[in-house]
This record gives C-alpha cells, sequence and structure tokens, in this order.
C-alpha cells in the first residue's frame, strides 16, 4: 500500500486502515441484520474484532460511523462502475449526462452489499427524524447538489430554461427511481430512468 | 345512524360498527408508538377493548387490519376535505386538477393523526418487501391508477403527448413529495407541489 505521494505507509497507518474498514464493514453487516435501533458500537466494535475505544477515539456516534461507511460504499460503487466520484459528467449532452448517472444509480441500488443497510436506515430515518436529516445534510443532499451544478451549467447552455429552480427540478428525475426503490412501487430498469429524463426534459405536454 | 337505503341500523350492526372504528384507531394508534414488528392482534383487541376473535372473525393478520385502517382513515381525510374519496378531479384543466389533488396529499401528508402510523408503515415496508407489495397492490396502486385515468382523458383531449406512458409520466409530480415526505429531503408545501406540477407537464428544457 502507498500514499498518493508515492511514498510507503507506515505499519501504524497499514493497522489504522484495515481497522477502520472492519468497522465499516461490521457496521453495515450489523444494521442490515438487526436493524438500526439493535445496532451498538459495542456490538461492531466486536464483530470488527476492535476494542469499543479505538471506534471512540475516530468517531462520535453509531449515526456517525453509519454515515462515514455509506460514503465510503458509495464511493466503491462509484469507482467499480469506473466513475469519478461525486461527480456529473458534463459532456455538453444533457440527457445523456443525466441518463448516465441514473444507470449508474440502477446499479448501486440493486447491488445487494449496498440494499440491506441502505434500506435498514432508510427505514430508521422515516421514524427518526433527527437521524434522517443528518443523512440528509451530509450524503443525500452533497450528491443532489451535484445536479444543481449540473442543471446550472445547462441552463448556461440554454439546455434548461432560465426560470427553473434546479433543485426543485432535479426531483423530476431522480425521485421517481427513489419512489420506485423506497416503497416497491414498481420494477427499476435503465429502460425506465432513461424515460423519466426524457419525460422531464421535454415535459408531458404537447410541444407546438 | 341510518344506512343509505334509510332504514335504521339495527342494534347488533351499530355495536358492530362502533367495534370496527375502535379496532382502526388502536391498530393505527399501536403501530404509530410501537411499529409494526411490535404491533400485534392481542394489543389491538386490548387497546379496542373487543375480544381478538372478534378480530379473527373480520380480518385474517394485522396486516389486513392496518391496510383497512388505512383506506378509512384516507376515505376520512379526502372527506374532510370535501373529495368525493378516490377522484381526481377533470375539470378540462390538467394542471388546476392535478395541483388540487396533490393541495390535498400535501394536508394529508401533514396530518398528525395520519403522519405517526403512515411512517411507521413506510418504515417496515422498507425492510419487509411482502408487506410493501401488499400495501402498493392494495393501497398506493389504486390511488396511482387514478392519476394514469386522468391522464389518459388528458391524452384524448391532446393536453398530454400520445407517446407517454402514463404510469411513468405520474411519477414526475407524485414522486417528488413522496420522496420529500419518506426521507425528509425538503420542505412540503402547495407551492412546491404545484411548481413540480408545473415542471412536469412543460418540461425543463426551452420551447421553441
Amino acid at each position: 500500500m502507498v500514499t498518493q505521494s508515492g511514498k510507503p505507509v507506515p505499519d501504524a497507518a497499514r493497522r489504522s486502515e484495515k481497522s477502520r474498514r472492519a468497522i465499516y464493514e461490521a457496521a453495515l453487516a450489523l444494521v442490515a441484520e438487526a436493524g438500526y435501533p439493535k445496532t451498538t458500537i459495542e456490538g461492531i466494535a466486536a464483530r470488527a474484532g476492535v476494542g469499543k475505544q479505538t471506534i471512540y477515539r475516530w468517531w462520535g456516534s453509531k449515526a456517525d460511523v453509519l454515515l462515514e461507511a455509506f460514503l465510503d460504499l458509495s464511493e466503491q460503487a462509484a469507482e467499480a462502475a469506473g466513475q469519478v466520484p461525486y461527480a456529473i459528467p458534463d459532456t455538453g449532452d444533457l440527457a445523456a449526462d443525466l441518463k448516465a448517472v441514473l444507470r449508474a444509480t440502477v446499479d448501486e441500488l440493486l447491488d445487494p452489499r449496498f440494499e440491506a443497510p441502505s434500506r435498514a436506515l432508510a427505514a430508521e430515518g422515516l421514524v427518526n427524524e433527527q437521524l434522517a436529516r443528518e443523512f440528509v445534510a451530509k450524503l443525500l443532499e452533497p450528491q443532489l447538489q451535484l445536479y444543481v451544478d449540473r442543471l446550472r451549467s445547462a441552463q448556461d447552455a440554454g439546455d434548461v430554461r432560465a426560470d427553473v429552480d434546479p433543485r426543485i427540478a432535479l426531483e423530476l428525475f431522480v425521485s421517481p427511481l427513489a419512489q420506485r426503490w423506497l416503497q416497491h412501487t414498481g420494477p427499476i430498469s435503465y429502460e425506465y430512468t432513461d424515460t423519466v429524463v426524457d419525460y422531464a426534459l421535454h415535459g408531458l405536454a404537447p410541444r407546438s
């Protein structure tokens, strides 16, 4: 293992990295198996094979551990899909760019490693507003802001109307996929998200 | 109390109606307070002041009780809002009709009687696919089909493009509100749902 600067990583750092990763995996596995309320710092420590104090040294609460474990999981999924983490491409073709990102999101939502812990946390967020707001602020909203940036650039290019609020507009193509996943209201596929993007950009009413 | 035919209701029917309502209220209160997994037929019966057998005579499972309790709650909310239950108006003005129904949905989502049990059930549905599918089939999908009908009539009138799939199209204005409510990703208001309807009908791209 080498750092970005090319220097070898000292043993202590390597051990820390290994512990950090074991803690993430234990936290995600436990919340998937037992649910959020029954997941504890003690349980995460036991499963990760580290002392409780190791966790408390790095994180203030189990919500913090899970938040970082999710950020890490999302970054891994994005890297596996060949994407730069947390970037929406800007090729000049807005429809194509949005479709590519939503297809990657479909892959992530259908990935079994992602699904069980995500569902357990979303379920807790439904009845625990404080947790939900923390996850929105630290995880969801930063991702949504990337769509805001891409839509603003599309407004500059004349591809999106100037009077459209990008923060609301993005929900027309992001929320349908989210609701199908959250509530099992319909199947999820590339064809589906492609269609949603086309409808959102061109509207349901005829163009005269 | 009289029946629709105008005849007085016999005492036994009146007692049954009173029990049924007590069971609905107990079921909704328990799932809101304790969550779905800890809600039992025994608990509902005790809180409603009826025998367990009364519940088993009418319903096969706690999921069935909750499903009917929710249908009843939605009908009451629609009646309180002066709507015919489960109908989307067709005044010939598609935007106005959709905005009216979504404003009523905003009221329902913000109604405290509705919010706690709905959240508890949606949370369970996230991790319990069988329950989710039952609720979608019996409760959510019939409501969404009303939008399908309204969009088909708009297609006949030339207000929605003929090549649009109504079952997907409705998600452009239904899902953003659903996601904000489910994930606390943003505030809910009439102004918000009105904006979403306008964006969905006219699209984000400029009309040339």
